[in-house]
């Protein structure tokens, strides 16, 4: 093992720099699982330093899963633990797309938000590549407009007002490759009008993450069965609230109209803001899709957030924003037109904006939308089939994964070393309480997104066998 | 004119309210040029406000040159101004290439950062997008590593040690599709070692804005003749400097090697940090290319910024910082690496690492040189033959640019203006400068990356004329 190089006059703690630096070359393969690290006095020697920090490190290195102390082996480095046994700390959502540079097979792989990309029209969008790539096009090799292509917010906005009811002009729309960077922009543009952010408890965490990097206080919001806890909203001492009303993510539910426009209500009584996150919401597979919040009423208080990665692929860095008007000035003057880039690059744009001009967008996602339909009721009589009255599924019905609530005497970590033994990837849901519950709740995503259609049945058999034993026992 | 929409309550005083929008609408072509504005007191009536900010608004639009007062016909919008004319506010960089929504064609482009695509290899590129966009490889669609591809990394670390003795491994490189966000990523990452950042005055302006907007303070550091003067930093209140040693922007000198040293060792004296700006490192003209900072000793405190917009294209959104290992431990712990999502499309990235891998990025760049070497001669011969000891080139044999400065009896504004009417465009370098000078310099950029060889000379006659009248007058 490399030693970790410490800086005693760096702003980290020794202890946070050695933990840090181990737990880097374990997620990067440095070092393998069942390799041994040092002893603690041994390391300590090495460095040069006292044992205090090398112990600290290591025993946060054993609570988080990466090494496990054990009788006479001493330290000995586990496999990448699945991050869904540790509570409220990582999202697994990157986690094994190579973000972890780590690409494991599963047979069963019920990741929560893989694509399928069987449909993708891979001939038709080389060609729109073809078409945009060209001699007589070179202009599109250059710099575009940093708020993203014109014609490519003019159409988002005709797709938005026509699929999700939401009105805007396209100089309310703010395009970005990703959607971390455009929560950045979004939070300093917010942070000339609030200083906290209610977020939904449990939620999606990538958004409060953005903010907090900000400056924001992030203050958790309860839900109730219907969405979130308007109550304990106008309770918070907040004037801006995350929610994701088209499918709450992760327990699923939809919010109601008139919750929504109480929410709406609350906006105007605080003078303040909503960022809806409405990622899945051309996706909703029985009963018709609810309008987004953002169209509903002309408050012009509602930042709609969304993007084309679930429903087309997210290496085509399309996600935008739509700015209420009152926040469009402030826009303009914290990002110089003249100094700002775009971070998505004005080829795909243009090849996007094509795809949508020519229908083939509208043609995509109705044929994704009856794919997923197909596979979500596949996976849903799938469990309620095998595993009856051990398990249920929450939040139904839309997006691209459902929550299993499990009944049984075995704890979360069991659960999911049992299934991942028996080849099968889910997650728990525990990472996205900003709270953590106070009991475990063994709740798991079930993505479908990825799942192949013949092996979903067969995954939940398996994963039924693993955690019950097969029919009748367990 | 639309009525700006005012909000009493907001952030914003009134006044930068309805500038902004006034502005806004300029820029966007909905306030044409020659249009009327209201008198102030007929907009302060409208609005039902005091015509204190409406004066306050106007007054701001004249001087940035977007309105004018006349006599008569009271304020009347201009054309679009160059902001070449407007000192220290604003960059001409991106600015007519849609950022502002005017796409004007002028006959002598002397734009400063325009790419000369005519040797751009399109159908090369058609072919390793094609063969990037398969069926077979669909996982590139996905989500890939936060970092930036594994691939791409590890060439771009063989790419620079080749070519700029760059000393780095794949794991110190952070890819970004643009160069705002990482210098934002950036400055969160230093903000934990220091609050201010040195920066050359005159220099390029978008670092110190990212740097200004995550809180720091900007320190303009004045140059010698040989680059940065190091006194003067010595007595600046900083411990992190950005320099752009191979080429300074945009006055053009390259840094001696003693002086290089001085500031490695000054890094080292301070405990501080270096942000070296190579962005135009392979392109020298004349003489070898001076060799990075970074690499000259192992001090491990340089962060290297670079990326190929220039040297390739814009659109394909490479751009990339190295940091020290040092600042690696903070670079993980601020990006949670399961939540950060990578701005740089999977697809793009995989494309330009094939482009890499095959050696056709070594050869496009020999091309790019030789070509805009030749540009760059053309240009400065035909300065000197027909300005003669009316102007001189300044920052020759490098980059895309140089600067001219001008002894003529004629504002920086009249001579942008008699530029323009010419068919002419050319920006003034006043914008680089943080704090402006004393007098006015007179100094422009000459761009050659977009202009054509054969307008070049043309251009230089036209513009000598435009500003001095035919030969032997003026």
């Amino acid at each position: 093992m490399l030693l970790p190089k410490l800086d005693p006059r760096g702003e980290s703690p020794l202890y946070v720099q050695i933990y840090a630096h181990i737990k880097h070359d374990i997620i990067s393969g440095k070092l393998p699982e069942r390799s041994r690290l040092p002893s603690i006095r041994k390391l300590a020697d090495f460095l040069g330093i006292s044992t205090t920090p090398v112990e600290l490190a290591y025993n946060q290195l054993v609570a988080e899963g990466f090494i496990e102390s054990r009788p006479r082996s001493g330290f000995v480095v586990q496999d990448l633990p699945d991050p869904y046994g540790r509570v409220g700390s990582v999202s697994p959502l990157a986690l094994e797309s190579g973000g972890i540079r780590e690409e494991r097979a599963y047979r069963y792989d019920f990741h929560l938000s893989k694509n399928d990309f069987r449909p993708f029209p891979f001939s038709l969008w080389r060609r729109l590549i073809n078409q945009t790539l060209r001699e007589d096009k070179q202009q599109l090799l250059f710099y575009g407009d940093p708020q993203g292509e014109a014609g490519l917010r003019k159409e988002i906005a005709h797709y938005l007002y026509q699929f999700r009811g939401v009105r805007c002009s396209p100089d309310q729309i703010v395009i970005g490759s990703e959607q971390y960077h455009l929560l950045s922009m979004l939070s300093l543009l917010l942070r000339e009008h609030v200083a906290s952010i209610g977020v939904e408890n449990p939620g999606y965490p990538l958004l409060p993450a953005a903010f907090r990097q900000q400056g924001f206080q992030v203050v958790p919001i309860p839900l109730a069965d219907d969405g979130l806890d308007i109550g304990a909203l106008c309770d918070a001492p907040v004037r801006l609230v995350a929610v994701s009303p088209s499918h709450q993510f992760p327990r699923g539910m939809i919010m109601p109209i008139a919750k929504r426009l109480r929410l709406l209500e609350w906006a105007n009584d605080v003078d303040g803001f909503i960022i809806e996150d409405d990622y899945d919401g051309e996706f909703r597979y029985h009963g018709r899709p609810a309008p987004a919040l953002q169209g509903l009423l002309p408050t012009d208080r509602v930042i709609y957030l969304g993007g084309f990665s679930q429903a087309v692929a997210p290496a085509l860095g399309i996600h935008y924003l739509v700015l209420p008007k009152r926040l469009l000035e402030g826009y303009y003057r914290l990002y110089d037109q003249t100094l700002f880039e775009q971070s998505s690059s004005r080829l795909l744009q243009h090849a996007f904006m094509l795809f949508m001009q020519a229908g083939y967008l509208g043609k995509h996602v109705r044929k994704m939308r009856n794919l997923y339909r197909k596979k979500h009721d596949r996976l849903v009589q799938a469990v309620q089939r095998h595993f009856q009255e051990k398990a249920e599924v929450i939040g139904k019905d839309a997006g691209f994964h459902v929550l299993l609530r499990v009944h049984s005497p075995r704890t979360e970590k069991e659960l999911l070393q049992l299934a991942k033994d028996a080849g099968i990837r889910i997650a728990s849901a525990a990472f996205t309480w900003h709270q953590p519950p106070a009991e475990e709740r063994k709740e798991f995503f079930l993505g479908f997104g990825g799942i192949e259609m013949e092996n979903i049945e067969e995954g939940i058999v398996r994963l039924k066998e693993a955690w019950f034993g097969a029919e009748g026992t367990g």
